[in-house]
């Protein structure tokens, strides 16, 4: 332990109060804390990276889920990579660059005990580089790859359909669909985001939901079009992050046995009137089709086989990420509102500190 | 061919016009041809009794489903049972109890063409009653082995939930699970429904949907409440007949690695209005289940095995069959109703002639 670890101050942000719709700064609060040193087996991170995901805003509501929910006062939960600073654990040594489960903060004290929990390890910096461990080889993309592979069980010739294509998960899906030798359709905000990953990440196509819309269009006007003129042999598999009327969109439009891999809702995590469900679900039955969810955490013990390939694929070029970058733990309120408003393009990635 | 055939009549009953909501005496149009005799390899088949089936409802809509819908004009599409009283097939001799797709109406001529389509088989009547042969060896039966089966897979000891419980498909479900070493808790609209599924079939519980409700509740209160009471260790396997709020209801009840197999939504066919979704959808990730779909004509090469087996149990006692038979072609279109109002107790058999 240095001296200088106890003139360190930790900032934190706190849940304050349980959002009602969008999370706004009045749900959070700022605290600040002297970092203490690491009991015996105890590691001390310094946070160099936060994951802002779209499942934060889940943690946030009481009530039971696939985790608790993060307590009233205490630190937000959040996925991250850091810098050990002082270890009294054998596995961990100083300098090592680890992910876990920091939380919003600049400090994160992981005792023994909660090591395994929290999901802290090392990692490797030669196959990839921190913020693409917290994309394609971090959470998002363990949710694409065994989402993708387990759940929707791809077969060569057969068509993917993805929503949020640019975004965390969806590029990791359409990326792992390609190498799998299936056709693959994003849908994605905006044509930038739509050129981007036909052009970059090499989806055959793209739907833009807020592409412009002839008058006395629908809203989804857009999507229901782009699935008819697209997609013409029909749906084999769809990835679904958004929900609400794009989910019915596509369960319109697939085929038989098809699979529909649950993943995320982000159209209705910010409801504050119920949820819609899918009115077309019966075409589970006329089309003999699936509809799954999938939850990351079941997959923990076969991460590091599925790291293995991911970081052949970004090393060989099939596999291509993109994070958004924003600096400084002080942002989060409104960084976080980025990924709600479709404003994030790649992985949505908070700079708390540089490496 | 006996001169005796040439006198016969043929009573049919065609669908006139697609109907809004539940179909009425006027959506049909009723016909008399004389009956004539089959063409080389064909067969002539006097109908005994016709299977009435939700799924009915469907057939009379406009667009694409799982089976053509029936043409205006045309005879209303039926399985049942027969006798052969004419043939020119040396598969099919005269006087052999058959199953297959009469229509309704009294008697139908199956081309040779039509013979594997339409399901034109004989019958063992040592294996079951024609009744049964509509029922638990017929398509109710087999829709309820395979949709068990094939998609809810029931291990021992899990904890099945049958909507519909005293319907055909129901019937064959519950007692199917009891065989398997499931624990059956059914649903059905009813104090006398639930008794006989509870004593007379051997389901351990049974949630009367219509039980009087105290002041304040809601609709689907009972359901909900059932739910809670009688399963409180979770639900394992769904198997839904009926859709609408009562899959909500149980969604927000499933276990881990729950399978909900959609086989039918009988709340939702007479709609005025758009289908209402399950709102409760995102249950499937949090407890990553699954939901799909089942259509019983895609397992006829195994109905042989299934129906095997079926009798076994019909046989040993093990399985128990209801049907609920209403005497006369000309009552069809107030029987057919019977099914969507909650009437029919047991599978709705319409017996057109005696044997």
């Amino acid at each position: 332990m240095t001296t200088a670890l106890a003139s360190l101050t930790n900032h934190q942000i706190r849940l304050a109060s349980r959002p009602v719709g969008m999370a706004t700064r009045e749900n959070w609060e700022f605290t600040a804390e002297p970092v203490t040193e690491p009991e015996a087996g105890g590691v001390l991170v310094k946070t160099l990276a936060l994951s802002l995901d779209p499942a934060m805003r889940g943690w946030m509501n009481e009530g039971k889920s696939y985790i608790a929910p993060v307590g009233l006062g205490e630190v937000m939960r959040a996925g991250g990579i850091g810098v050990v600073i002082a270890s009294k654990n054998p596995a961990f040594a100083v300098g090592d660059t680890v992910s876990g489960t920091p939380g919003v903060q600049e400090y994160s004290l992981v005792r023994e005990a909660e090591i395994k929990r929290t999901g802290l390890a090392r990692i490797d910096l030669t196959m990839g580089t921190p913020t693409q461990w917290l994309n394609v080889l971090g959470m998002p993309g363990m949710t694409g790859y065994f989402g993708l592979m387990d759940v929707g069980q791809p077969k060569a010739g057969e068509t993917v359909v993805v929503s949020g294509a640019a975004g965390a998960v969806g590029q990791t899906v359409g990326q792992m669909a390609k190498i799998k030798g299936c056709r693959v359709v994003g849908i994605a905000g905006g044509a930038a985001k739509c050129e981007w990953v036909v052009k970059e990440l090499g989806f055959d196509a793209c739907i833009d939901y807020k592409a412009p819309a002839p008058e006395g269009a629908k809203r989804w006007d857009a999507v229901r079009d782009g699935l008819k003129r697209l997609v013409p042999e029909g749906v084999d598999i769809y990835f679904d992050n958004v929900g609400g009327e794009m989910l019915d969109a596509v369960l319109a439009r697939i085929n038989r046995k098809a699979r529909i891999v649950i993943c995320g809702a982000i159209s209705q995590y910010n409801n504050m009137t119920a949820v819609k469900g899918p009115a077309n679900y019966m075409s589970l039955l006329v089309n003999r089709a699936r509809m799954e969810g999938i939850v990351v955490f079941d997959y923990t013990e076969r991460f590091p086989i599925a790291i293995q390939e991911m970081a052949g694929y970004l090393k060989d070029g099939r596999m291509k990420s993109k994070e958004d970058v924003v600096v400084g733990l002080q942002t989060f309120p409104e960084t976080l509102q980025k990924l709600f408003n479709g404003e994030n393009f790649g992985k949505l990635v908070l700079e708390v500190a540089k490496a």
